[in-house]
């Protein structure tokens, strides 16, 4: 069922970590109210199109770049590898791969030098790049330092209908798997997969795509994201809340889903775990298991199953969305399916939760 | 279209705060599973029909009666009054109001001395009581601290159908209100009321009663509460979490709803906000304002307006339950109403929160 | 050995709780700085020579009055009464005792009206009011809540020779003793009293006096106090840091201490205990438990018992400060003294702190 | 004058991390009752002599191994390696560098598979490994989560006369720094190194040597660690907390020194930050700094200073400690010397410590 992606006899360019998103936002006054003013992202520099954003511990330039477009819609998923030489050897896998790319030495975004972007197999635009301008790693600086406060880029997460096959290219890719979902069937809802010692750089969401389905900044606490549920609160955009907090049971951490003025999904979250060793134990959770999306069982929201931001391809273009065809994750979960448990099923009871018998 | 409640000429008894709630579970050793073992509760004593509970902080002899019984209800909601004298006080002014009162000198349960227990004019069994045998206060006893620590009994919540004849009940008995929800109709939905310098030492909340509503403990902080979410899921009994965590908008308190094997709802509460001055403000909240309940616009989940637990008279049968007739809350509320609102109607368009569009 | 404290037969005014503290600053701009950009109180009004500041969670007109003048010291304890008669009853009580008093139908600050100012018993300016403009409560204001946000002013502490004589007079006054530190010589070296349900409206620290000791301030958490360090930390005013953060063994507050631009100690406290009840149990420490200032055993800095503030009598000019001639606790516990214990003597050896062996 | 170190020409074993510590104790039980009874580390298993204990997110046999013993001294700092073949790397790079080795195939100890230890240049006894037994991750068993959880194993502490000489042997051996303590001399009194994406895996403290400073824990929250004082304040062995709770300049960790009944020294630690990227920067502090040890200007007591535990060699006898011959940190900066500062000098008037002033 799942397409081929050809594998690749040259060797993947080195990757550490997730570095930055770029994306487009419609109204950039707008966004820069939420983005700085909401959420306290710090403004490494900025002009009439375009804001670069960090967090605070970042000592790379920037972690987000907003820019003001007709359509909003993420421009890059950016990934900083070890080298300048692995630049060198991320535009050579990807044409091996028929990928179309671009090479700028100068760099796309402000503050970042010789980078390649490409259009990979699943239809997303990558970015590799590894020269950066240093700036202030605003660690101690607890002087500007909110209740709220955002410390570091954590991971991207993007939808695709075939989650398989989206594996297998970024296993390809260097990327190692910590949990997935799956269910009895073989169906595969979703992956999680990383490059440096957290969970996640990435993670796909089976569903209709390319698209991305969330950028997450980490906190140090928790009581930080509670912070952000109540900061939304007093300015009266709850409505933007759309899904949490709550504790994850993929990866265990805490969690929230707020949606910036475009719908562009951020997730706020703390507390994940290390994931360095060679033999990290990767975890699979069952589709049915009602505590595998929140460990409290807390149902998950139509709209974050179906919503997603549109992606961009070289030229400045929405890719196009393909529909998935395997079963959909909110499908066989969403309502009173008969299949979903809180206990292993045998033994006791299944379990319901009782405020979700609408 | 409030009943007839008739105005007392005796003095009220000085209520201190509430002091502890007696309840009647199915199955102690599933119960006694669920409060200590799963809440930590500490034990001052037991015996084969009855368990005696104290949260860390209390040094009265228990905040919480768990007793074997034949159907799950509630026996008595506790008062402390300021002295002895006082009881004398109850009694005299419910007879005055014509309720039935039963006095005994020894008390109705253990580690209390002399209390009076009356049938009110809402139907609910309400005690009244000062003596009582002190016991160790575990405040400093950190070795004995969980994770999830409930350190004081905060409130009870009393489901009534008509608000404003148990508001003015209440009132003349010396509770004063914190906040409240309205309509601009002028039906009320729900009230708290307090003696100590809390927002509440009960609420009323609209519907079919006399029934109880929850009775909820404090823990010193946010992650308190999140641990016990994080337990419960660990113990795969997330099924019985029913709301929360979140702010609520009224008292602004951090809380979870959660149900114990015989589905008395027990709320944990942390962080209000202190009520003490004569002219302390109170709130009223529009019924329509989708914050009010959850500040993080939340949703309420059905059952926590429908469900709540039996009451029992002084026979220790169950009171029999009037229905509401007013307008009800959950009715004018959950669901697409065309009327709730995240921000104030006027200037910007109404929010209606994404992830809730069922 | 206590002086004379004549008995007072009009009954104590009926006092609500601290209210707000006057002091006077020597350079206003610094001090605002310091209460407004470093610790974030807010500012309901203020002029050229005064700044009205108020906690997160207050409605009365302001905590904190900063009043620019040539000595720093403290012009006024002011205290809240229950309502506008009591003002009189204040008025006649301290003047029964022989007190200077001060009438004032206008109020001394603004935003306070009808108050009385004393010169007590004691040498101290205490105030009493009940009139007083409402500002708006800034409880849910979340888009204002810094990371270390002061959200109640929780008490004074006030330094005095004869801490008996004091606590005789404050008890007389309608005061309440939670907890104090005494020897087995009889010694008083401490005692902390309360009207609102908490361990202190006020306390009495045995030394050179009349002086005030400190003002405190309380945070919804702890980590809202260890911000506080971290940002005196970045603005690099550490050594404005006296002593702290800590867990007390009296109250079981967690606490900060720091120092004004004038010496001005102010205190960062959060979660003591309810002392609602009548019979709530006093709490007597042995002045030779190392444990008793700090639950870690942390040693007391030594300005922290010398250091202290200037109190003013009613035209303005500071009080004569009188030496405490019992033994002074510094004198009986800092240093190896030989008689200072972590676990109680006998049975097990005593403990003495390791790292404190200078 | 630094020491010769010769520089290897094999390539440096690939370490992962440090993963565990072989302690050697006095009293078994005593120590059982410190780790298990008060840290809540967990057993994974024990006989008569030996006890293996593994933090909350460990999914490897065992972080620390309490072994009973005459003499209290540490037997092995363990790292892991990538492979099986990077046990082989090791011993032969050790084998070059002169130093003895001994290669155990069945692991020195259980759950530990093919092993090799060295006495390494400095002294140490230090253990490489690949093949050990998966147990239960228990990340998300909360119903085992205590309130002062101990998570990872996070880093180890050495003390060497010789520091520079030290950083360049653990550079060689693929250590980066991240940061160190230097003085204007170009004396270097410490430096922090990692393998693994946080701020250290080891580091090294200049004093008498080689001895180990302490082993490190980390929790999730600050609150854990202040739990832990609280807990032992309950159990009356205050005085075995060091120093402490504080925030570190250098890591920026918040951080907790307590003593185990041998007097081994463990780090209670938490948030420091992100160190992956390979041109992450190097921080260095001014000896003079008073922020640098802790961020709040706490002064460090002299025991942290002067105390440490014996290390073995590969027969299980105590290594020799050779003295120190550069400037002492303590030396330079306990008590009023003269040269330390809260600001830079300069500009500002130096700021000293208000409570220090000893």
């Amino acid at each position: 069922m799942t397409d081929f992606v050809p594998t690749p006899t040259l060797p993947a360019p080195d990757i550490v970590r997730c570095a930055y998103m770029e994306i487009v936002v419609t109204d950039l006054a707008r966004s820069r109210e939420f983005y700085v003013g909401v959420l306290g992202l710090h403004v490494t520099e900025e002009d009439e199109s375009t804001i670069y954003l960090r967090s605070l511990e970042e000592f790379i330039h920037h972690n987000l770049v907003l820019r003001q477009g007709p359509v909003a819609a993420v421009a890059a998923f950016a990934y900083r590898v070890k080298s300048p030489a692995e630049v060198d050897a991320a535009e050579a896998y990807y044409k091996e791969l028929g990928c179309r790319t671009e090479r700028r030495t100068e760099g796309f975004t402000k503050g970042i030098g010789d980078s390649v972007r490409v259009e990979d197999p699943l239809g997303f635009p990558y970015e590799f790049f590894y020269e950066t301008e240093h700036v202030e790693r605003l660690t101690q600086r607890y002087d500007l330092y909110s209740a709220g406060e955002l410390v570091r880029l954590d991971h991207f997460n993007q939808v695709t209908p075939d989650v398989p096959r989206g594996r297998k290219y970024l296993e390809d890719l260097g990327f190692r798997v910590s949990e997935d979902i799956q269910d009895s069937n073989g169906v595969t809802y979703a992956a999680w997969l990383h490059r440096k010692q957290t969970v996640h750089d990435t993670a796909l969401t089976g569903g209709d795509g390319p698209r991305m389905h969330h950028v997450a900044f980490a906190t140090h606490e928790k009581h930080n994201i509670i912070q952000i549920c109540d900061k939304m609160g007093a300015l009266r955009i709850s409505d933007r809340i759309e899904r949490g907090p709550g504790r994850h049971g993929v990866s265990n951490a805490f969690y929230l889903y707020i949606l910036d003025p475009d719908g562009h999904r951020i997730e706020i979250y703390t507390q994940d775990y290390y994931t360095g060793d060679p033999d990290n134990p990767t975890v699979t959770w069952d589709v049915h298991d009602n505590q595998r999306r929140d460990w409290w069982g807390n149902p998950v929201v139509p709209s974050w199953y179906t919503e997603a931001s549109l992606v961009l391809d070289l030229d400045g273009n929405p890719q196009p969305v393909i529909a998935r065809t395997d079963a959909s994750e909110m499908a066989v979960t969403v309502g009173a399916d008969g299949f979903s448990y809180t206990r292993q099923p045998g033994g006791e009871d299944k379990g319901f939760k009782v405020g979700a018998q609408l």
